[in-house]
């Protein structure tokens, strides 16, 4: 629907005509793809730009792409010039230069066939190219026979996603939640000494310190951490060397095992070749675990920022307890007044996730027989969730967290006021009465001191001796 | 797990031998079913006794059963005595005189047969045992000959599923929302004249009256009485005539419609033959239909249950403007605390209804040609979602909405306090200054009052007449 | 990630500065937006371009714009000038002159405020430009006095949802499920001679023709729009009028119907205003129904899309009674052969459509008090599903059912080895006895003609004249 | 509304009567609880006997209250003869011999503090029988000062449901999963030597052997085991210490681990305390994390279920390679048809299980502050799913896996007819000839020996030569 706002200088060049093996097609002269890829414009009009292939996709691609054009150069089944330009041509879509050439959507052939062939067809015009042939010739670089050398769309295309999705999550979603628990761990350092009334069933409680609130939030941050590292090695294992249906079928011994080294060495990421092949083609167990982890961590972001906005509700008619960094103006009616921004972008960050979990679930559950074909749909769904993850906990400790301050007059006019603290009672005078006592003050709108020494059952010096909030925040 | 307390006088008696085309088993001698309720039970020990088959489905397909058996005695291919047994045999079940007999589970054949085939045996050897007759010997009456007669389980069980819900909408759901949906609109009326502060972004904002704020609970559920009839045509539209595969192969031209009409007047509800059996056998696109209605009302429900637990948070701690109906003791170590049990067992209920619906929509998803095999798992989760909907809304109306009290003081304490009202000012001093005042106000922990004064835009007269939260709360 | 592959002659132009009520900024040269944009995106750089808000929501918000300013023209409380200038400004947005200076994501204030703000400014901006004013100097045209007049985010905002919404299903999603409905009714009519196997679990059932088992699929989807249809009334309910919590405070009374009249005038769109402002801000109880409805559909198509791949599998292996038309080269290894791909784009539709429903539901479950503020989330999820619903069924029938074509011969030599046409003779010679035949046939690997004969039950004339799959197709 | 078949003896005797804090009750005269529960039952009539508390948490209830009891007694703070009379009554009810007194159902509150008190009263009242005391009387043994002693519902029933939880996957889950992993390798083995067609896209692609099909079943379910493990310890970390808010109020330093240990040793699982007891109190990840291992398994199941249920399809007219054991008759009017039920009954325990998950994750994202109150929800969910999962492994592989046999010449047959072992000539006569032979014996039907002769490309012995199956079945 949006259209560029600068002409495209090579727009009215005459297309060129390019063929596959089912006939030819009018390809626009400045784009870089060809059939297949053309194809899949005309026969997948499907969800518009939002939709399109990720391009950490594309660029994983285009690594699977340049180190198996490494490796046949290598053991000498691929001319090194060959290699070589395809390998460059690999670099230049993984810096971003070509980013426009690969204009497919997500809702495309179910293997992601459609996108391994248009990173084929790039590459092999890119790299011819760079040798100095005629683009959309073929030759002297042929998108099948030597960018797809040793690969099926039905390998290589699950191991694109593997690779995406794990570097999405080692230099995005681990960094941003490890700023987040930073950030709050912290903010239990500092307020360790805030006593502060519990909250239960949202009812007043026991009290706590206000750091040891923020140390469950820590804690949880924590083992969504944990949670994600310890399922890492499940996306490591690469489905490369599978082939078309994961028996390998035209490939050497070893060669699997060669490749899961060198793309672990080229990304710097722990990846290993899939033990079971059938099992890395057909089904994305994997990648449903991994979405289960990320919904887990939604959970523990949706129950924090919710805890926030509440905690900072006001500034004059909620809790009011804590206040949250003014980021911007609110309303645009209501003069002065400054929103939880951050909780709603966090919160609706969750909903996101938990929403995505869903659609790789179902996409996970179905596949038939050697192949699921729910790929393109599951590593969107999972590189948008773990994206999301990362880039709102960064935005949120930044933003939110991080300037959180405490209102400390109102946190003790709320402790003070407070009934529950009758609990401390329970081993001098027993259950009953200190029940009692606490239903007397609630009823007659009284301070518990007040309650406490009308009922008879202990004195004032009792009740300063025995209620002490400050040593209700642990055991003895 | 659990085993009755009181034990079963013809529990020792030697059992009974039965067989069907696969052989002969040995069943209970006090049981009413046959060889293949008897299979299910050994090929099918999944889930235990929460799994069990609602008898709310039983009942329903007892009712097929008594329909088709009096039309074909009507039009004379059935010995009405043998027709007057099965009627008076599915009477008794359906009024619970039989209901352990039918110990099924729900993960069965996914078309439900095997519950079909215990109901069929079932009903032949009580009208058998009506008609004087040896139990087991299928004679006169047999479980596929007669008492299946006109049917396949693959028309039969859907009609089941669809008078079973039908029966539970019409007879709990509704009737429970309606009851909430009364309760609301007479706490609306009772608080019409509460003026309070209003909150959004959980943030203090404009005034408005108890009375809108709860106008705004009861229109969301009368929004969902509305739904939930709305969608109910759906489920009305019966299988029964579909036979096998949905050709009616088997039956006479008109079967469909008599059938329908009979299950019609025997239930009360208006019920009506499918016009296309194809789709009413192989998709149930109405159940997730009506699984996507009840999942609507979950979350306004959801929505109801949260904001009232938060109104009524406290009792000196939180917003403390309601006050909830005590029920029962609250925390078993904090004396006087009472919590909000019955929101918190509505948003449970809301949680499952939510859950539920992704059971339901992943078995509608997933159904094959002609037979959508996920029948049960579908009927079971409907069942108790509707089920619990009117259960919860029933419980929450008569054990918390009716018994809220305002906490009036606390309301106008809160409101007077906000800092909101300044958007009154907008039409008088603009929006920049209003907001200037706000925010001085709200920096020095002063009255919007004072700090409007001091800031010379407007007299102490002026504040007073232009803020009247009363004259805040619609249109001029 | 992606950059621009041609240069902004303005790229170079000093910033000019801009301010609102937290001090000012640096805002690019030639950016038609202010201030609370540009803070947004200092605030909320979460998830990048694939989470933009989607520009069917600004060009809904600019309608609103511009026909609130009308009204206030009309009515007298705005310049005319004034006026004209922001409705040419809203025209200029809705025909996608402006889409670059929308550059907000949805992960933003619940409400929905910095894309309110975002529109304002541009028109505001816009507006100075065409009235030849300085951008940026809120003069002549205010952003929140004359842009926002007689709007508040919170309900200027869900009425733009509903009108993008509304417009999406309109104009995408029911033309493309009508397309699809025909395009199936078509088939059914074509192959209403063409008697096959049916198949119930997956297994060999009676027979039905082609054009029945289509007529089946047609009608899921003929509900599926009678399913949309029955629930747009509920989204075109619109919130403006509300302001801020739902009072409509500093409007007049009879604004709310007047401002909904011309939005439907505008967008002959059949919208009304919401009877219930406090509903309408608290809570999208009908986002949540219209996505169920969505659903609802997608279960439909995921079962259609399911049985046409395995209808059409083979070439020589699989069921093979269809073929599907061959879009594109499949496999890049394996040649010649061709793949189901509009099936898997449809079912990852599908998937996603589940997916973004369980979003929604969790948005849409968790507002609080007078507004819910997952506003963004839920109207960006439900903007996909509508118009992928609406993409994919067009495509889908145009790149695949329309093409399919039947395998006639394959077709019979299946339905003529089926045993299961023995179904016909249980009126002739009894259950029990056809059962026998059908086993000896199955064990021995005859024909069911050859078993019957052989059985002594009936001859060799019998069975012809018995078994006539072409009068199994129906009741007699 | 099922009613019991035998009559109580005890029936017909008066009701005793007991008080709480909030006043005094009729309780049935033999029923061992007492106001509390006898309160829930009247408060929360919500979803009737199929929503009843799971068993598994009273069980867990009551190990917890034994070790405390014992605990209380060796610290010397307990009498010996109240700690031992109330481990004998804890002793009683795990071994299912009071289970009729536990009868509230799950949605109460959302800490399962009704639970607790019911666990507390029935112990307590049977504690006192022991001891020869009159029940009801709260002497000698108080449900409160003994039974709870060292507790709060807020650590003990979260304690109770990792317990229980724990148990469930370490006796039915994984022990499930095992026989289902250990009956798939079996017959990997089985069927190592048979080469079959392999299936892409539902499309006839290059052969594996069936071994290696099922190898890839058998590797999901060995990670899906792996998966559970890796997750166990999560839900090992137990919360008793918290007490009310998470401070351990109350109780002493090193009671909670002393505590943990008892529990570890009493159930001889490596049950710890948790390190952070307001994380433990306030969420619960843990169960959500390991929900979606369980969800994650369900993806797993439902692939190899629906892959069977395919490949078995038939008799005559589907894939037919495999038949599936005949456990009971088929459908009730189709004779000698045996269906896939037990691929059914697990597709629906997948469905189910999803669900589950995320009436869990919606829980799980839902708590407010120093307590998560959807509790009982989902403890019930998760004991479900895990044990739904369980038992239908065993099911499934006792009834269907193990029970498999080939159809040997069906499996020749298809293979045979395949084009898709033109990719052996890829090498030989490179993509786009293999393409043309494939296309040619495509359309003219004939084999691709045939068409590849005809082709003049290669001869009928190099045919031979380089298309041999067994030889496509790995790397060379």
């Amino acid at each position: 629907m949006s259209s560029s706002a600068f002409p495209d200088p090579a727009a009215n060049l005459p297309p060129r005509i390019e063929s596959d093996s089912m006939g030819s097609l009018d390809i626009p002269a400045n784009c870089l793809y060809g059939c297949q890829t053309q194809r899949s414009l005309m026969n997948f009009p499907i969800g518009g730009i939002e939709s399109k292939m990720p391009l950490e996709v594309v660029y994983a691609m285009a690594l699977v792409k340049k180190c198996c054009a490494e490796y046949h150069a290598e053991i000498g089944v691929m001319d090194t010039s060959v290699a070589t330009a395809i390998a460059q041509a690999a670099d230049e879509v993984m810096a971003g230069y070509h980013d426009r050439h690969f204009p497919l959507v997500t809702f495309q052939t179910g293997s992601g066939t459609q996108t391994n062939m248009n990173v084929n067809e790039v590459l092999s015009n890119r790299a011819i190219q760079i040798l100095g042939g005629e683009v959309g010739s073929k030759s002297p670089v042929h998108p099948n026979d030597h960018v797809n050398k040793g690969q099926s769309s039905n390998d290589s295309f699950p191991t694109a996603m593997h690779i995406a999705l794990t570097k999405m999550i080692t230099e995005i979603t681990l960094p941003g939640l490890q700023k987040l628990q930073q950030g709050l761990v912290e903010k239990s350092a500092d307020f360790k000494d805030i006593v502060k009334i519990g909250r239960t069933h949202c009812q007043d409680a026991t009290p706590l310190t206000l750091g040891q609130e923020f140390s469950g939030y820590a804690q949880q941050v924590e083992y969504g951490i944990e949670r994600l590292q310890k399922s890492l090695p499940s996306i490591c294992r690469l489905a490369l060397g599978g082939t078309a249906v994961g028996t390998g079928l035209n490939t050497s011994k070893g060669y699997d095992v060669a490749i899961a080294d060198r793309l672990a060495k080229a990304s710097k990421l722990p990846f290993v070749t899939a033990p079971n092949k059938f099992e890395a083609l057909a089904a994305h167990d994997s990648l449903v675990e991994i979405s289960g982890v990320l919904n887990t961590i939604a959970c523990s972001l949706n129950k924090i920022a919710n805890d926030l906005r509440l905690l900072a509700s006001g500034p004059r008619c909620g809790l009011g307890e804590l206040s949250l960094p003014e980021n911007e103006p609110g309303s645009s009616i209501m003069p002065g007044k400054v929103n939880p921004t951050q909780c709603e972008a966090m919160t609706m960050v969750c909903a996101q996730v938990m929403g995505n979990h869903v659609a790789v679930t179902v996409g996970g559950a179905q596949g038939h027989f050697e192949l699921n074909v729910f790929k393109p749909l599951m590593v969107a769904n999972l590189l948008q969730s773990a994206r999301l993850i990362g880039d709102a906990s960064k935005s949120f400790t930044e933003n939110c967290v991080s300037g959180l301050t405490v209102n400390t007059a109102r946190v003790e006019e709320l402790m003070n006021a407070s009934l529950m603290l009758v609990t401390a009672l329970n081993p001098h005078i027993g259950y009953d009465k200190a029940s009692e006592i606490a239903k007397k003050a609630h009823k007659a709108g009284t301070t518990l001191k007040e309650a406490a020494v009308a009922s008879g059952y202990l004195t004032a010096e009792q009740f300063d001796q025995w209620i002490v909030p400050s040593e209700m925040i642990g055991p003895k």
